[in-house]
């Protein structure tokens, strides 16, 4: 039904998430061949990372990020970490312009009250801004496009949003035709139960089509829509999610003195606003450095007591050995199921230790990286110069420095 | 010894590789306060990246990209999987220039002539050089230094020189002091043992510092030094690869012309000994996945096998139980000690059936980026014009396209 409608809409683009199976993909692949003659499917993961696009433009370049955060392996009824949640970049010839198309799939939240996902979503986030701010400098427009797993005002989003200067496309767009507030999960859905979504009975709006762009080319959107459920004449919809289309128009027009200025000339109370949204987010990223802390720290504990468990073992077994001769108190069926439980618990605590402290590892780095980010941020705010007054181009052998000390580090 | 040669040599960037503990990260942060204010530590991994920058200039951002693959965990010895090898930038500003600073630190080469690790770095290879060219595009100089485990003239080096315009300050210098054929690896070091050298009796050259402009900013190599094994007046070498030392000059001028070509204008022999490389590369990678596809199905025959056993064990044990009623001929502890057996063969089998899915995942994803990038080359090679003719910048609903087949998909 997908591969159908794609067939006949023909949309220049198309993102798609949760294609798990790569024979999925190579059926849509070969059903699209004549409407999309170009595409790519991003592997990552035990699963894949779920992510593909098409094209009627070709592609001439391939990028995937894979996040540093996704979940954890034994909540294996959750899935996320099998799938290697990423986001895929591909670059592409729009008539002449350079186009950045990204499609990526968050972490899902799987109870609203008790997130216990929303630091890994938030440094998702976090991540998924750098990669579009790093890579897309040389693009003339900018399509982002995916499963967020965020309500619009939600923390990530908003880093997402306010970073890169992407825009919207359900707000931006000059006619609208879809479910109520651009909802994109909703209760009329046959795939979804109605307890997912408590406390939001009708909906929520968790996919986004996001555009900017640049200096050479502005980009509005004409018209948005949204499946609307059930799809007309069949029983079922396409998806457990309504699918999201966008009309795009590209303007492209001779850059006004773009010049040596790469620093965006963000207005005072924009910069402020990011400041605010970078400390909230730090404090998220914190709740989840000292949650992981304290995981690591219960699984060395419970590590600690099943070495403990074992010598106590040995020791009991080996002391009527030596002091008492050939009889055997400890019966050997239990010896040997301890001995089983105690290497058991070793081995799983162990396993958890290493995760726990890659967890930790990629929660701090984004800390790090966000106060960075907040000190340059507090810096342009206090109307310092971005270029330094002592900085030399090249190494002067005997030439000395003042000593600068930075109160921001 | 280090801290005390940074501070007294004044370098404008000091890249590190292989800093595992952050402790030791802060005691030299403390100690060149005074002439190196700014420093990022990359985290990630167990162990940490490693990586850590420090410079006299103030870095305004910063953003880590972990390599997909990076050797297996079980190699515990070679201990390369729980350092998290990754790839760090950190963005400085340069009397008003841009410079995107890499640093980064490949898998190691434990056996030239069987180097099972061989796929894992050319993907990494190729991993860094789109990490650099998507990165860089905005930067008006681009400086990667690092420890690249790579002969000059190996394919992952090739494909990052040949692919990205890299150049390598060894060979562009104007003047050299240092080892012969600026060898960073050398028997003369005492942490060095022969043995890893061999068949390269004096040494190799393995660590590199590269370099690129931009068409705002030429650069040149001036002057280039390595460390010659141990300190002068001190018994030990600063570490067991020699540090280098590169003194760039940077010119800024006028761009003439940038206009809106962004794709290089890269002569014909360029561009076909990078299908050469990018060819030789898919072969190494394929020969990569057919290691990988071998080792995932040897895993899950050894699990089918340990499934096997555990239900034979099950069997014997319950017949006797219904058929010949109390008496158990199958000894308890052997049953109990089978089971257990059975049961981590079964874990340890899908450990490393999991893994290696991620391993081919990753794998597959390279050769397909690297058959697209092959592709569109070559397409530059035949001469067509990199422009659709029949792309249109905006959807047109009732517009009918050309079925453009692509013989390169």
């Amino acid at each position: 039904m997908i591969g159908e409608m794609l067939c006949k809409e023909q949309h220049d683009i198309v993102l798609l998430q949760e294609v798990w199976s790569e024979k999925d993909f190579l059926y849509l692949k070969t059903k699209l061949t004549c409407t999309h003659p170009h595409s790519h499917y991003f592997k990552s993961g035990v699963l894949g990372s779920g992510l593909a696009i098409f094209s009627k433009h070709r592609i001439h370049d391939t990028f995937l990020y894979r996040y540093s955060l996704n979940g954890y392996p034994y909540m294996a009824h959750h899935g996320d970490w099998f799938g290697g949640k990423a986001v895929g970049m591909a670059i592409l010839n729009l008539a002449g312009l350079t186009a950045n198309v990204y499609v990526t799939h968050l972490h899902a939240e799987y109870s609203r009250e008790k997130d216990s996902y929303l630091s890994h979503r938030v440094v998702q986030a976090w991540e998924l801004q750098q990669f579009i701010r790093h890579t897309s400098t040389a693009a003339d427009v900018v399509i982002v496009g995916g499963d967020l797993n965020m309500h619009p005002q939600d923390l990530g989003c908003r880093l997402l949003m306010s970073y890169t200067g992407l825009r919207d496309s359900y707000v931006e767009t000059a006619k609208f035709d879809g479910c109520e507030n651009g909802m994109t999960l909703i209760a009329d859905n046959l795939f979804i139960s109605k307890n997912d979504l408590f406390p939001f009975e009708k909906g929520i709006r968790i996919d986004y089509i996001l555009f900017k762009g640049s200096s050479k080319t502005d980009i509005y959107c004409d018209f948005m829509s949204t499946t609307k459920g059930s799809v007309p004449g069949h029983a079922l919809p396409y998806s457990d999610h309504e699918a999201l289309t966008a009309e795009l128009r590209l303007e492209s027009h001779i850059p006004a003195q773009t010049g040596s200025d790469k620093t965006q000339d963000t207005p005072t109370e924009k910069l402020a606003e990011l400041v605010d949204t970078l400390t909230e987010a730090r404090t998220e990223v914190k709740v989840g450095l000292h949650c992981a802390e304290r995981m690591r720290y219960t699984a060395a504990r419970t590590g600690v007591m099943g070495l403990a468990l074992l010598f106590l073992e040995l020791a009991i077994a080996a002391v009527p050995c030596f002091a008492l001769g050939a009889e055997q108190p400890f019966p050997r069926i239990s010896f040997y199921l301890l001995a089983a439980l105690c290497f058991a618990i070793l081995l799983t605590t162990f396993l958890l230790y290493l995760f726990y402290t890659m967890e930790l590892k990629s929660l701090q780095g984004a800390e790090d990286q966000m106060r960075l980010a907040a000190g340059s941020l507090q810096e342009k705010l206090r109307g310092f110069s971005v270029t330094q007054p002592h900085s030399v181009p090249q190494r002067s052998p005997d030439g000395e420095q003042p000593c600068a000390l930075d109160p921001e580090e």
